[in-house]
């Protein structure tokens, strides 16, 4: 049985949502993109924005589980708090339509996907293209992050850290 | 016509609420709690217990406003980050249900309040219980802080403060 991952790369800003098939060691890119809300709309506002379209992404494409980056603290408190309230409903979204939701830190992602936590994000978005043929040229980096983060948790979800973490 | 209101003191483990009513200078206690996700549950199903539980106050309570607190940031960025995580999620949902959202300082609101931005919790509870006559006696504090968030904007709403601050 295939299984379908939701990989969630979240902000207030942009959150990178993207979409893979696996079944076996074989993967497959189903969808990706990026969810930008209204900047001129309130906070309120535009976390309905993000609600209301990540919503949709689980609508239109059925993932069976989720994985969300784990996010790097900011030095800078209203950035964190910003994040936060980004990643509180992108966590919230999934776990509502009875999706199991994963985290992982950028550094597992990296290390998972080109094999060095330090890699860069040149690195990681070749290394998501030659796993996932079909990948579209012109996808945002927001989208690539996502998939890397989808295929971190295809790599990882039958492991105990993928299972514990949840 | 009496406007309803709904004050929101956000947090991942108590996420305080409380509604009033106020006509014209009649103010009137409706009700209040404290939502109090599992803490021994996956941190995006503790957020859909929150959004779930807040609902519900919304659907029983009608509220035609809502105001939160605008967090304090605190030093901890791990905790900034946990609040701001649940602080998406009480933005979120009364913006879903079409509701305008305010958001106000703690100082403001124990400015409003008590009169005086440095005035200590003991002293925004008993304003709160003179303003509002019929509040139980023994409600927790953060369903306390939320009718402080809910009267202060009574008072604000029809400011440029209140009505700017969506």
């Amino acid at each position: 049985m295939p299984v379908r991952i939701l990989g969630l790369d979240p902000g207030l800003r942009h959150t990178g949502w993207g979409v893979i098939e696996k079944e076996n060691t074989r993967l497959r890119f189903i969808a990706a993109g990026v969810i930008n809300p209204d900047e001129t709309r309130s906070l309120s506002d535009r976390l309905a924005e993000l609600y209301e379209q990540l919503h949709q992404v689980i609508e239109n494409f059925s993932p069976d589980e989720a994985a969300v980056e784990e996010t790097f603290v900011n030095k800078n408190p209203t950035s964190t708090l910003k994040l936060g309230q980004a990643r509180g409903v992108v966590l919230l979204v999934p776990a509502l339509k009875g999706l199991r939701v994963a985290e992982y830190t950028p550094n597992q992602i990296k290390k998972m996907i080109v094999g060095a936590g330090h890699a860069d994000k040149n690195q990681v978005d070749m290394m998501v293209r030659t796993l996932l043929k079909t990948v579209p040229e012109h996808i945002p980096p927001d989208a690539s992050d996502a998939l890397a983060i989808a295929l971190c948790h295809g790599f990882m979800r039958q492991t105990l850290g993928g299972l514990v973490r949840r």
